[in-house]
């Protein structure tokens, strides 16, 4: 048998938002690797999947890889380059090693650093990636919101993004959406109360799908007063309502 | 038992990308419900989960929903006042009604339509939304193109967004993707072309996870030689090289 990696998005935290793929995956892969960095991550990222894991007779190896805390850019390669390695040598082994990712592995997630990693220094080897639902549409699901029809632009704007950069944007999209944005979330809504988005619904959605999860809806203008907890999984969706207006055939 | 809608993502078309919850919900529904207007879409909704409905012993109603293929606002109120009618009918009996859609609910999906139809008319039915994965991150699985990291900022772009603003937009965005582009795909190859995505990588997708999935993947500057089929399933997905430069820690 040929090893291979497999990339697993296993969805926003529910174990019912995984895959029907991506419950096959798991229940025949021989290595499951979890990043370590974000311990927070990791964790939600496993539990997604414990069950899985669980039931299994013959339980996978673990392998937690290091993943780097830092923005030096070549400790960043001097440790994926050792990851790679630990990967690499279990499917030169015929192993097939399954990297877990929240969401999907190719949207903000730590799997894209292990695949570039794994093109540079193991170019022959096998790679599979299967996509998995993002919080994106999971917290618009939460919110009841929806994130876009016919001609709308979405935007997705990670947590350190520019305030001018962001007040740009709100100028050409009509959907608006903050991943991790809890820290700074009253800057935000100071941008938006001052953009084409003065008189949008928002909805806080922390911990998406998950047993913890909290939801707040209401208007840009009365959001200030909201008192939110600093929780990394938090995410803003804005939509302007006025969009809604401009609407047109259906399909 | 009380009635209720589920509006269900199937994912991109592969029967094994529903999530174990959707596929939960269509094993017990009553009713499965998918729009009619767009036959190609609607079949390719029901071949997702043709399996599932075959292996039931009970067969679900079908009912289709014929969605408005105008833009007069009045008739399309009117067709989906309709079309509420009919879903809330058979709440009212009780049943469980399955609405059925592409990639995810909230996300470019005639659902969206059904949703405030039903909260404008029925506003004491009980609604479920059970998100799915978009071909957004179906299709970058599929180009191995990781959409993306960090600080990036992500454009989704519907087929018919003016030209102008697509210029404004790849200002401020690190990747774009463009939905149903395969109508205006030499246009908008002109466009980046002239564009800070000049010296991107571009990857088309036609019929993401499906038996007549096809993938290119090259450079901006060659991709107008490209001759490409006007498949209505086609996306697009260009990311800036340089973006990765900035690319700084991980987590």
């Amino acid at each position: 048998m040929a090893g291979k990696l497999i990339g697993i998005g296993v969805g926003p935290g529910d174990p019912e938002l995984l895959t029907v793929k991506a419950v096959k995956a798991l229940r025949m892969a021989d290595v499951v690797s979890v990043p370590k960095a974000h311990s927070d991550v990791s964790s939600l990222a496993l539990g997604a999947v414990r069950q899985i894991l669980e039931d299994r007779q013959d339980p996978p190896e673990l392998l937690e890889l290091v993943f780097p805390m830092t923005k030096d850019k070549s400790e960043i390669e001097r440790v994926m380059a050792r990851n790679a390695s630990a990967v690499a040598d279990r499917i030169d082994r015929g192993k097939v090693v399954a990297f877990i990712t929240l969401g999907d592995p190719m949207f903000y997630s730590t799997f894209v650093y292990l695949f570039e990693a794994m093109r540079r220094h193991y170019p022959g080897v096998e790679i599979e990636i299967i996509p998995g639902v993002t919080s994106l549409t999971a917290c618009a699901a939460t919110a009841r919101l929806p994130l876009a029809e016919r001609e709308e632009v979405v935007a997705v704007i990670p947590s350190e993004v520019d305030k001018c950069e962001v007040e740009e944007i709100s100028r050409h999209a009509d959907s608006m959406v903050f991943m991790k944005c809890a820290r700074r979330f009253k800057e935000l809504v100071t941008v938006l109360k001052r953009s084409p988005f003065e008189k949008s619904t928002v909805a806080i959605v922390r911990r998406c799908s998950m047993p913890e999860e909290r939801v707040v809806v209401g208007e840009v203008a009365e959001a200030e007063g909201w008192e939110l907890p600093d929780d990394y999984f938090s995410m803003m969706i804005v939509k302007r309502r006025d969009a809604e207006k401009e609407r047109g055939d259906v399909v």
